[in-house]
């Protein structure tokens, strides 16, 4: 491999077509920000619209914003936008409430849809709410379920059939959060078909990172986050999909008025409104809403594939210059590379260290933001909409840098870990 | 009775010590806005705070904003200060998701705490979402309860009474949405209490309206509205309450990670965090709630006594002004007052009318904003924060030129019905 230079990626950033997707953000003078997997930069379009709410709709118009506004149909408007991202059709996505919450709701509609098959089935690396929620939802049903948790994700399928007709639901992140490894979406929905179960997707760290495509995997459920790579603000409202051809089977657990059939005509009884809308349950923040309403405005412009491989030649530059520049003198500055190769990864790279911790902190005290995942991983998120070749350089300088002076022993050690 | 004519109002606003609090509103020129029980108006602290959180927070400190900005304890914080309104101790409030679902947590907290005990007591007449909610976890749970509907709330005591060692929990609004009629919180918390049951009140149409003294009437639990009476902006976050001798027995429902005893930790065991905080579930908008938080700045520097004292000044001069001015010359225009007398009084009023309907329309057309409740309400909230005497005056002349004009004949049947 011929070894790369700061110049090359100076040109390779004025080549990039892409390039001029970074202008739709604010981004902070002197920062490289590698950490968009855990909160996306603000894009401009985004506090503008903010703005506008707080001020011409809220503030002036009142009440009747619901309609002058059709805030109502806000939920749904995210939701078609959304769609267009992940491979849903319009009326499959709706935006609301937090990705946790978004999940119980599925999973319990999911299990309820598989009367008398007892195992959810997860991965121990999965994020933790999933699993709390499942086990939540576990105990409030009276604990007759079993979840049960795979140590590889590599061996899913395995497990699917091995559970086979006891299996109600699989329940698996799309994207690790931690190594970023991905799964084959359509081979694992297939499997658990074949075992007559459901299959839910946490889109959390893919919707907006990686191509997706629900409807080409003939997915069931899934969920997804606002306030990562769609750049929805700090806990953005999140998503949830259900396939049309299960839409009229959900009844859902949390049957709040804003998914009944008709929330103004102020019924005694609960009647679910027709298709995605039903699994919406109280009012949404609006403030919170349109300002990822506004995010989302960014994909409709860009391409999915070439934020793909502008992702994957990101993360490729990474891996190879973390070798170039950061392997030490004697080839082992203690960095190992947990996250796969292009096929089986999402958009960040992690490398696991034994000084990890500290590592990060020297690095984010020069402004090079990333993050740290117990029990030793460095975490770095590449977002093709605004990061730039020479980022990745000099990231990779500074981290250089400071494993050659050994500043990242004298880091602090006073940093609470940071939100995925 | 004498007559009261508009100077005399003047001069009551001349003399009102809490005029100065108008001023922390922003409100559109010539509205006059009586749906503060639908929508509160916007603070322009929450303006200012939303700006500073996009543009300093999000924009600039990114995601070491949630500790540099201490997003992580925004939930407690805004919850100490609702804690303050409705008579709560510091801990024993949390800002969070929606009411809904913070109904639902509640409510499966409660059937829990109350095993082998069936019946959930509500009101025919409480707002549907609660229904509703009660509902879906009924379903969920396999069907074994019962929602017991009372049609009088005004027997709620003898229900709960009847219901006796078969009932779990009583969940009853404090304040009517429709009528305003406001229940003896103490009396009915004790009635429940001594049926061995909880009791959960949803607080509306109370916080910030009314004062509430939840410790005082030895409460269980609550649930509130943000975006009332609390001005929080649209949709803003709900908040829920648990008494400090029951939070401990708290299993939540809804696990998700904010509710963790240790979130960072990432371990795949559900581990209760201590006290109210378990309550939580999935990341919060911060933006969302930071427009709630510097929203209850303004009670912060309001007296809940004198609030409720111009409160009910507001709502009797309305009733008074009525009857005065929208009689009509055969004392019957057809206007009946739903609402009852200051001790069973919310902030609002609301009267009956056969053309209900037509009437508010052209009531808004003239910038006069209350709101429908089928079949026949017209409902008008007074939030004694920004509210004149004058403007009750203004409203009532609106009203009367259109009885007197027969302006609402004309008026239009196009506006859907607006949020509450």
């Amino acid at each position: 491999m011929t070894a790369v230079n700061r110049t090359d990626l100076e040109a390779r950033d004025a080549d990039d077509p892409l390039a001029p997707l970074r202008e739709r953000f604010e981004l902070p003078e002197g920062i490289i920000y590698l950490d968009g997997n855990s909160l996306g930069a603000m894009p401009v379009d985004a506090a503008m619209r903010v703005r506008d709410v707080v001020r011409k709709e809220w503030a002036a118009d009142l009440i009747k914003s619901w309609n002058v506004h059709d805030w109502f149909n806000l939920p749904r408007r995210c939701g078609d936008k959304i769609a267009t991202i992940v491979g849903a059709s319009p009326g499959e996505v709706v935006a609301a409430d937090s990705t946790s919450v978004n999940l119980f709701k599925l999973l319990a509609a999911a299990l309820t849809l598989r009367p008398g098959r007892r195992i959810i089935l997860s991965e121990t690396d999965n994020f933790p709410t999933d699993l709390y929620i499942a086990q939540g939802l576990n105990r409030l049903l009276g604990g007759e379920h079993e979840l049960r948790l795979i140590e590889d994700g590599a061996n899913v399928i395995d497990a699917i059939a091995e559970a086979g007709d006891d299996l109600a639901c699989a329940m698996i992140t799309h994207v690790n959060y931690r190594t970023g490894w991905m799964h084959d979406m359509a081979a694992t929905t297939a499997a658990a078909h074949d075992a007559g179960a459901l299959m839910l997707w946490d889109l959390a760290h893919s919707a907006g990172a990686v191509p997706v495509d629900l409807n080409g995997a003939n997915a069931d459920l899934a969920v997804g986050c606002g306030y990562k790579y769609l750049n929805g603000g700090p806990g953005a409202p999140a998503f949830l999909y259900v396939a049309n051809r299960l839409q009229d089977d959900i009844r859902p657990p949390l049957s709040g008025w804003m998914g009944h059939e008709a929330p103004f005509l102020f019924d005694t009884d609960y009647r679910p409104a027709e298709g995605i809308t039903r699994n919406l349950c109280g009012t949404p923040s609006v403030i919170a809403m349109s300002a990822l309403d506004a995010a989302l405005d960014v994909f409709m412009d860009a391409d999915m594939t070439a934020l793909r491989a502008k992702s994957l030649a990101l993360t490729d530059l990474f891996i190879d210059l973390m070798a170039q520049e950061c392997g030490g003198p004697d080839g082992d500055w203690g960095f190992t590379c947990v996250t796969p190769a292009a096929d089986r990864r999402g958009s960040q790279v992690s490398f696991a260290h034994a000084d990890g911790y500290p590592i990060m902190q020297a690095l984010i005290d020069r402004g090079v933001i990333g993050d740290f995942r117990a029990p030793d991983l460095l975490r770095f998120g590449f977002t093709p909409l605004y990061t730039r070749y020479t980022d990745v350089w000099d990231g990779v300088a500074a981290l250089k840098d400071i494993m050659q002076t050994g500043a990242w022993d004298a880091a602090q050690f006073h940093e609470k870990a940071a939100v995925t």
